[in-house]
């Protein structure tokens, strides 16, 4: 409570945002998304009645960040166990929407094994098997960002002691990708409201956009100071000295420590090491994959050229109106566009997670971390 | 003649841009431009009768590129001196219209100079002279956009022996900019026509994405084997070792060769560091401001905010329709918006100029090639 009261004099919070919940209609079992495609735009709630709905909301991004991701798996698999639908099946068709996440992967897993084990009874009781283990990881996870968020703060004390941070982000890694307030973005939530925040630079992140529409919606809601930039940007605000450290999410961690995560981290990461700024990414183990080596293991997700070539209604929802696709490029122009890039461990300072943070950022000392959080969960 | 005949073997060229030309209407003189923002949806004229309707132009962007700019600033000096226009006020007007381009000022005080040095006589026959000084400048520059592509091509020999260049260029550098085919861009189309060119690497060049618009436009109309990217994807292809080379302009080169060019240069040279590729800037000696002694010194343009914040005409017109500005980010969201980013001469590979290549880049080499740009002037 002390604790509570010493936050609130920073100011009043807003409330927590309809990120993701369950409902259950007179015509059967939902999941009921907030549209991040329509940001900032406007609060629109998305029903999914069933998985192929759901997987459709995936792949056009109206759900998104890998922690949301793994909870929103974990809620397919019960949605489609509730139906009665084939189980098996849309846990394949679930883990397949986006390929680099290992968290959506994780998420449907957890919810199929749970479902699995108990069908040894009736199927009815494990489909409420499956939904309280999507609850079970959903409620995890918003405590997963406690922890970061408080990981994360002592490392910052640590690494920029004094504060008035001034720290860059790239992409939406707050609550809008988690079941908490997020990852990265917690970090800096938790700076705010301490008083050690001086400045969020927020790449806009392009080609979706999601820095400018859900990164600065999240840090004007919490009443953050910010400032939103183009990319490339960033490269003038190191050469000037207003970068104290750049802190991102990630979508998947191989064994070896290489993060993949939006396209851009990478040229941050090199940025931040020419100008001798501390790179630091946040991630609840949950993403980290032991099973991939490295970062070349990584597949990395090619999304549509016409992200590039046009502005489509995912990045210019603001309006509300559909303006369809608007040609930026000449017609038939080729385009390279990959989702996500890989960033070498010896870019990385530290990676934090809710067991705690590694720096220097070896195999050895993620594992263990990963240990830590596989014993919590047994246990 | 043969010089020709083997160009023409490579395949028809299309026909030169319509970029800028002089008129002269029953109402009096104007100066017809090619409108750039509304590329490349359409090609259309805009017609300015005086000054103040330029420097409107050129705040918007509809004429840009530092070599064009000179010679628009020229032209102006000619508008204003044949209409009876108060020249000076025009030059002021002019010069000041966009404070990062060397050579828009540079364009105007010629035309100015000689206009003045022409005053002794009658002020019609001192606005023929402003006019004709103003179509030698025009022509000057044609001619060194094919100077510095052939001095940029000698170098690719040198740095990147066997052909099959991928290279990797920001903003917008060719016809667009120029009286000539302009400058980077000429290089890499020059390139192309030797067979030599396997990719052009477009970044889109945000906020106004110019090289979406406008090099893709270019490439396209060339026939140039091209993939556009987002900014920050450059950073995976240089991981994945697919860029040979960086090739770009600049607005203003000081004398230690810092180099002011489009705001997404100076990651793209660290990037290019971290990875051993040559970095090139190909621009007229007209670029070099032997006045301004370092980067630190250069003032760098800041732009509106809007521009990040909302996508507006100037990015969006491909569809003809004018669809205003678009919020992308939340309603009073603040932006950090530099037109402009400066890359040290320890970053730059060489510098390219129309009396030739200076390699590694020292102040010293500079003011020889700008030694020699000068007495061609005055020979």
């Amino acid at each position: 409570m002390a604790d509570q009261d010493a936050q609130s004099s920073v100011g009043i919070r807003p409330p927590a945002l309809p990120v993701l919940r369950w409902g259950e209609l007179p015509e059967g079992p939902v999941l009921v998304l907030l549209d991040q495609t329509r940001l900032p735009a406007e609060e629109a709630e998305l029903v999914c009645t069933d998985v192929p709905a759901l997987v459709q909301a995936i792949r056009t991004l109206a759900v998104r960040g890998a922690p949301l991701l793994g909870i929103t798996g974990a809620y397919g698999v019960a949605l489609a166990a509730v139906r009665g639908d084939d189980v098996a099946e849309a846990a394949e068709l679930l883990e397949r929407a986006r390929p680099t996440a290992v968290n959506l992967g994780y998420g449907v897993r957890r919810a199929a094994e749970a479902y699995q084990a108990a069908m040894e009874g009736d199927p009815e009781r494990a489909a409420a098997v499956a939904l309280a283990e999507a609850r079970a990881l959903h409620r995890e996870d918003a405590e997963a960002s406690g922890r970061m968020a408080r990981y994360g703060l002592a490392l910052l004390d640590e690494l920029l002691p004094g504060g008035g941070h001034r720290l860059l982000t790239h992409c939406n890694t707050g609550a809008l990708v988690s079941g908490g307030e997020g990852t990265a973005f917690a970090v800096a939530l938790g700076a705010h409201r301490e008083g050690r925040l001086r400045r969020l630079w927020v790449d806009e992140t392009r080609p979706l956009l999601q820095g400018a529409r859900l990164t600065a919606y999240e840090a004007a809601r919490n009443g953050m100071p910010y400032s939103l930039l183009v990319d490339s940007a960033a490269g003038s605000l190191f050469a000037a000295g207003e970068v104290d450290a750049v802190i991102i999410g990630a979508d998947r961690i191989a064994a070896d420590g290489s993060v993949a995560n939006k396209v851009g981290s990478y040229p941050l990461a090199v940025l931040a090491k020419y100008h001798h700024v501390p790179f630091i990414v946040v991630a609840p183990t949950t993403t980290v994959d032991l099973d991939t080596a490295d970062g070349a293991s990584i597949t990395v997700e090619e999304r549509p050229g016409n992200e590039v070539t046009e502005l489509t209604f995912s990045q210019i929802g603001a309006a509300g109106e559909d303006v369809g696709g608007l040609l930026v490029a000449p017609a038939g122009t080729p385009a390279y566009n990959p989702a996500f890039d890989i960033t070498p461990p010896e870019l990385v300072t530290a990676i934090v997670t809710e067991e705690g943070a590694v720096s220097p950022v070896t195999g050895v000392g993620l594992a263990e971390l990963c240990a830590r959080s596989s014993q919590v969960t047994i246990s």
